[in-house]
């Protein structure tokens, strides 16, 4: 190998490598936003569902999934199984693995937390590895696999997947929280919403922290390489992009919420943020600076008017998954067809609503088989009491609230 | 453009931007360290002030302060706005305003703690927009920006911002704390100092650990090039004595606390690292391993006599952030003059001074019309039951204390 | 030097820069795991050993302990102080010190959870200044320094420190355990085992998310090169397999709880996880990524049994610390004799012996000596007020349980 030729191997293996780490990190700020953003019973729950949903994704991806999207095969998946017959001469294969991996287990992690309070533990798990394995490699394998699914999806575009991570996790979640159900007292009888506050915002804020900085590696990395003066500044202008459109996101919810409640509202301003960099991440590649503050700040502005709509529609989503994943996620794909002359609106909006029918109708279904063959929810008495005390039989924070005894 | 000039892009490119990040990772720090050290009944304060001073810092500094900080001008502020005019051939422009967007959300993350617990949220938000957009970019066009003032700051050099970034939000800080006033009880009628310890020391550690890592960006970043054998050894140098100020920072506060208190004071603990690597941010560059140790040391043992000091001027300052970023960044920046045989001492000090002095009076100023205009103390009611209650409506721990009706 | 030398030169440095900071964030992991797994009332204390045992053993390293590992010298230990006489033409000698610092932190880390909750502060410092000064450098003078104890070691091999870092962590806390004797109550005199559950569970799972981060640059830089094709390969391989044995890890141990208990336990899916990456510290750069998983799996399982055999020998470890670290660290060494066979499993039993029974011995004698004369455990009024009372005087959480007047 050529020495210039090398370089360019080396470090594009080494960026994959480096943003593959920071995509990791984002698993624990899942972890820390929802078990934030949740009350204090079902924190054990949630905190083991995002390390072991991180896990079994990792697994699954790499039993089959990856091969099922990047693999030979046909227009619709790829076949085989770990990394056999993936073959790369710009980067290393295991690089490139280590780095989409982190992906599904992101999309994975986002169904967790519009599930939470209600779930049982091990429905959620047979979910994850459906969809690691399945579903996300899938519709993967026609949009980053190439094969645009025989045609229909040619055209499509989807930098770092608002579409094809974000929205596809909220898909995921939007079909279980249907067959789910809301909390008990989410929605009263008599009419209304009441609020159930999150049990720990320090810790819904670090994880908001812990997403951004990820984001850099989600995005930033997404480029797939490094090593030449066109790709650094393609992914210096990512990241500026990644950041700015976060900023906007969050000053966009502070002022939105401030304005309309007359009170500013924490969980709003992180999930304004957050909102941000779901709208950014199909497109920080061709957008302007200004551009890219543009489209987060209509992502912080919609996630303030979204949640209150998941709520008047009885769709409970306790930490607003949907609203930032979903929402924005269909928002950062349509925005490129908004402000890129180089795309078509229309073939974007092919890609969002076949993405979107194909994953929620197979989660749908798969939801649905695990609701009869081992039920979704716990029992009622269970999700008054806490589902850390019986799933679990342990509490997260045993000495700051009335003890229970174990057993 | 020949091979080993594009690596040299690409690596100097690259190294900007993942030293930036760590830089970003630093408000999740601050953000941790602040609501660590107050209390819980203002916690949603204060990490909303952090999340959002972040933001809007980056919103200010791309419109304007950039541009003011290294645009063409004159010798006291550069002209234009976003990156116009601003051109670089050794890395790209937007990996650079990536880099010192982040510093100026430090310089603002300061003030936010000094001022906790007692001002309004959006006068506090209005003064970081004219810090970030006109104060820090002015006097860092002086430094940073190459003018010297017009010759009179000729000399002066602080390779990461001991004083014009650390000292720079001390000032801010300090102005602020003195038209605000202490929060009520803190300095009874009768004498002495009531202690109000933090809610969260787990948190406040993590926030320590958090800034520890993000430093070895700050610092190590700002030798602005990584791709030669000379740059990567300076940044080698840079990172080991950031770590072992640290260190000796650490060491020496928790022997001076057991020696003078008889008790270790974790919380002292914690600043001493803090202070160890502000004081070595001046000069990580030249210093022996030995002499950052030094630096660092003194910058533990001042903290644990500034902390009191400060208490005895009734200057309240909640989490010590004047102790640690205004005491050791002036600390530190004359100790260059002190261990580097090539730089004058007496520079140093005029630097100082001549900053000090512009920052000061600057936000003196700033402070004065936002209290006028808008005031800048909630009232005492507000501040007795808590900032939460009253401006956002919502608690950060609400099933550990006794709650509270919204609204 | 020739431009293509100079590359691999900045680019391995730089790696050791960036991995070494990974590792130093293990120490925050292990601030937040060991916090989160024991009581509240002795959080203080563990706090503030965790970010002082990092401070203190970067000093330590820097003044002797790195060259009594690297420097010249003799077959059991080197000579000198500081970086003297030692150099290196491939990358920064400081880059080099930087990486290797915080690995001497990470063992040391290892000891503090398993005495936790009843040994001194200061007793506990006195013996990290012994272990990071003397017993650590020098059984890697043996190993990492190449020397292989004049002969008997030779063939030993350990890629990132298995045996050299985390099981002799392991012995050392297990020789202080055994002089400091169980926490009172802990395994009541009608027999059977009291459980002490953790304060924050939150903090607990942060710490495993960040040390499973910052494994990434534990064996990822373990490699010491990045700049070739076959560097960044291995390296890629390296990380991979570490994820993949600690997603394994996580998963045996959630089935397993499962499986024993009919109830999961959280606090064994994080000693699972973190068995995982012990155990694949030994090899991940020579097994395929589906042994990495088999070998992490098998560490996930070990440690769900190893946590109540040490309880049956009422050897007590607040964290686990000794089934994750000493158990899993022999297992990942010999397991490398297992599935590598280019390796002999008698060379690393010998290897797993020789250095066991070094540094065993040297603890136990070190941890006596300082009973002697200090003692090692703080009065049993002081064990149970909390030790955060006593000898810090103050609160990890002082508004969310019953305060206490300092003084």
């Amino acid at each position: 190998m050529e020495f210039n030729v090398e370089m360019k191997y080396v470090l594009d293996t080494m960026w994959l490598l480096v943003t593959g780490m920071l995509v990791m990190w984002m698993a624990a700020g899942f972890a820390m936003l929802e078990s934030g953003l949740t009350q204090a019973k079902n924190t054990v729950t949630i905190l083991t569902k995002n390390i072991t949903v991180y896990a079994f994704a990792c697994i699954m991806y790499w039993v089959i999934g990856y091969n099922l999207m990047y693999g030979e095969g046909n227009a619709v998946f790829g076949l085989g199984l770990g990394m056999s017959g993936i073959t790369n001469s710009d980067h290393s294969v295991l690089s490139d693995f280590f780095f989409q991996v982190v992906f599904v287990a992101t999309a994975a992690s986002i169904v967790s937390g519009a599930v939470a309070e209600r779930m049982k533990y091990w429905s959620f798990v047979v979910f994850t590895l459906v969809l690691t394995a399945l579903i996300y490699p899938i519709q993967g394998h026609w949009t980053w696999g190439g094969t645009a699914l025989g045609g229909l999806l040619s055209g499509f575009t989807d930098f770092a997947g608002s579409t094809i991570v974000h929205s596809v996790g909220g898909w995921a979640a939007l079909a279980g929280v249907l067959l789910l159900g809301a909390r008990k007292g989410k929605y009263p009888e008599g009419g209304g919403v009441r609020p159930i506050p999150g049990s720990n915002l320090p810790l819904a804020t670090l994880g908001t922290f812990v997403l951004w900085l990820g984001w850099f590696g989600f995005n930033g990395g997404s480029q797939l390489a490094l090593g030449s003066k066109g790709d650094v500044d393609a992914v210096a202008l990512v990241i500026v992009n990644t950041n700015m459109a976060a900023s906007a996101g969050a000053v966009a919810a502070v002022i939105m919420t401030q304005l309309l409640y007359r009170r500013i509202d924490l969980s709003m301003v992180l999930n304004g943020a957050l909102s941000g960099l779901v709208a950014i991440t199909a497109g920080p590649n061709y957008s302007s600076v200004g551009v890219a503050g543009l489209i987060g700040a209509i992502g912080g502005v919609l996630v303030v008017f979204a949640v209150p709509m998941f709520d008047k529609l009885k769709i409970d989503d306790p930490v607003g998954a949907l609203s930032v994943h979903l929402m924005n996620g269909i928002w950062g794909t349509l925005a490129v067809g908004i402000f890129n002359p180089e795309v078509s609106f229309f073939t974007l909006l092919v890609g969002v609503v076949v993405i979107g029918v194909f994953v929620f109708a197979t989660s749908f279904v798969t939801w649905f088989v695990i609701k009869k063959a081992m039920g979704l929810r716990v029992s009622e008495q269970e999700e008054l009491e806490g589902l850390d005390r019986h799933e679990f039989g342990m509490e997260a924070y045993p000495e700051f609230r009335p003890g229970f005894e174990v057993g």
